[in-house]
């Protein structure tokens, strides 16, 4: 669709990398060491396997590297709505802002959004995102064409319509069968959007196609006192007793949960993937992280849409999930650094079921962030995770390596035509 | 005591500046216009005064225009303490963290973390600081140095050597007379440091050298519930019985209020400087910052210190404050974007009593900063403040101009040898 020459011109995940002189965390500290890559796995650190010959290599002089975020909940091709309706009641958002601007959408300006997504994701140090999408094919093809890796799914709303919703689906996911980079969720939208009959219908959809389920759950009072009105229990029970959790599940926001709601989740191996930032801006509150983690809930971050956030930075979430349950809390030892920063990569790869994604380490998928720390708010270097989650905000990023193909170098992104790909959103903006 | 000599190389004030092609908002979009700047003031926009020659050229293409921060509540001579104790109980972090380095700190030690705190604020778009201290001279040195504004205060903690800390206050005053952009407030710390009695002595001298107050208020559950245990009164009416708020007051934090409180605030003219990520990270809550503007009260923003935030950047302030409140309150109106710009820019320039500061406006003080805007998440670009405080970052940040002076120019800090100074500092945090 896009740019697959140039794909093939930067090379695939065929290659011997080699980042040389490179800072990984060690504890409280760091260590200085060299990484060796080979089809897209880490294939050895500090020491050079036998007959390795590096095809390229990067200097990571002054530089640390992580794992590249997951960021666990997103709507991609909403990307060019970014501060359409802000600072509003949140149904004029939604229905004069959001929803009017998506009907008339096509799925070729989908794609251009979504690739601005991607523009802006790679450049914060994110590899993998999970997206809940209106327009088959666009994001996964943004992902595939910058070398992201994506969890994709329909939006399914029921019951009307809920069955080309689900068939658009199934073509999405034939379209993209042997990308190895893309895999797939169904999603339906929230309880408030499926009935149960739909639900239910999704649900053995997912089982018979072995699938997760990437939903959103108890976002709003609103939806939590409409559930308690309409089924006499919480959003949570609600979907528990209709079996949703059964499958492999991921709920966005899970804000309005009770101590009842928190054991199930944590029981049932739902997955949270809590949107910080996008919930403070909506007015929804501010999610039970800690609880939740404690409960031992597998908690990751998103950054949900630019329409709620506006930005798709995961430093920022890291840094809003690990002060935001302090100060709630009123307790300074909640969710240290590390912690946010565990929600950010390996929980993250948990959530959405890829294996060996979101470490560096022997044997992992080489999705590795570069980041320059010769820049005054990383002076002095401390504890790396606690630099990483309270000082670092994304413009420390240099380069960016997924699946062991270099996509970003000394900040320019190589897999993205940003001029053409800013013309073009800049003239969808325009009409939009 | 360090680069005066860059400064002059630089050019001082006495210059022409013509900033061209430039973006300045206009309601809610924006507009491409020049800037016109002589001996440190917008002497026009949009137009050619009669006779202008610029000695110096920008060009501000892709690029707009804002009032540089005022960052109105920070401890610059702690940047070095970066990360120091990080997710420890306050009592552990104070004592053991902070309390010890603070006391092995040289006033030389605390000039070089000064600057670095320096570099870090025009890095991300701060013009002014106000600054609370332990070492007379050497944040207000590091500020003349690099060419910030700085409103700086000596700690006053009482009574014991309560008289030689008002002493260093006043050599460090007869010090620093002459330089424009410095000026002084008296600091009693707060009430939990100062007894009755040296608030009053601390009161008396300010009236008599005709000086604001500079200090920290109701910043913990704590300090309230010790205060009214201790005095019947909450922390705010203490202050008030007292009179020091018959001075020009900034009070820093003022989280722990009652209804009363905001309306002494008020009453009294008190600007309240609120520091949100420093106050959630120490658990300490959030701020009625929504109540407090309402009542009438003057709100601006600071950072606090790197050993509790961890960084200096207020665009990430600006995002919290109008997040936070949204999310405390349930609602997406709350504390709009461009009320949050106001409490980042002018409203710390009244807070600190620097006169037509803050606006970009003919006969204003040229404090500028210009963003680039070709970033993926400045794109597309729709109403200036709500890009400013939801979708900015501050790595925008290209040029900042202060007091009609260039002090970077394309991401290059100009009156900053930041390689000697990043040098200084990490040799300084071995041994600190």
């Amino acid at each position: 669709m896009y740019n697959k020459d140039i794909i093939l011109l930067f090379g695939g995940k065929n290659m011997n990398l080699l980042i040389k002189n490179i800072l990984l965390p060690n504890g409280e500290s760091t260590v200085n060491t060299f990484i060796c890559v080979s089809n897209g796995i880490i294939e050895a650190i500090g020491e050079m396997p036998e007959g390795f010959v590096a095809d390229e290599t990067l200097d990571g002089n002054g530089m640390l590297a992580i794992p590249a975020f997951v960021n666990a909940h997103t709507h991609d091709y909403m990307t060019v709505l970014r501060g359409i309706a802000d600072d509003l009641p949140f149904m004029k958002w939604l229905f004069e802002g959001v929803m009017p601007r998506e009907d008339k959408m096509t799925k070729e300006q989908a794609y251009w959004s979504s690739l601005l997504g991607c523009a802006e994701m790679i450049r914060c140090g994110t590899g993998t995102f999970c997206d809940m999408h209106l327009f088959g094919g666009a994001s996964a093809q943004a992902a595939v064409d910058c070398g992201m890796r994506a969890c994709v799914s329909r939006g399914l709303v029921g019951s009307e319509g809920g069955q080309r919703r689900i068939d658009e689906q199934l073509a999405e996911i034939e379209e993209f069968k042997g990308y190895e980079n893309i895999s797939f969720m169904l999603a339906p939208h929230a309880i408030y959007t499926c009935d149960k009959e739909f639900l239910l219908k999704v649900s053995a959809e997912a089982k018979r196609l072995n699938l997760g389920i990437n939903t959103h759950l108890a976002e709003s009072v609103t939806e939590f006192e409409d559930c308690m009105k309409a089924n006499g229990c919480t959003p949570t029970e609600y979907m528990y007793n209709l079996g949703i959790f059964e499958n492999k599940t991921i709920a966005a926001h899970c804000i309005q949960l009770t101590d009842n709601d928190i054991e199930i989740l944590a029981k049932c191996g739902v997955s949270v993937a809590s949107n910080p930032k996008s919930n403070l801006k909506l007015g929804n509150g501010i999610a039970p992280v800690y609880a939740l983690d404690k409960a031992g809930v597998n908690v990751c971050l998103g950054t949900d849409s630019t329409a709620s956030n506006n930005s798709l930075n995961m430093f920022s979430e890291l840094n809003y999930c690990a002060l935001l349950q302090k100060g709630k809390l009123g307790d300074s030892t909640a969710i240290p650094a590390e912690k946010a920063f565990e929600f950010a990569t390996i929980n993250g790869a948990k959530a959405i079921g890829i294996e060996k994604l979101g470490r560096i380490e022997k044997g992992w998928k080489a999705d590795i962030t570069l980041l320059d720390l010769n820049v005054p708010n990383m002076i002095p270097f401390r504890n790396p995770y606690s630099m990483i989650c309270y000082c670092a905000d994304g413009s420390e990023v240099d380069s960016v390596i997924l699946n062991g193909r270099v996509v970003m170098k000394n900040k320019k992104l190589l897999t993205i035509d940003e001029e053409q790909l800013y013309y073009n959103i800049r003239k969808m903006a325009e009409v939009i």
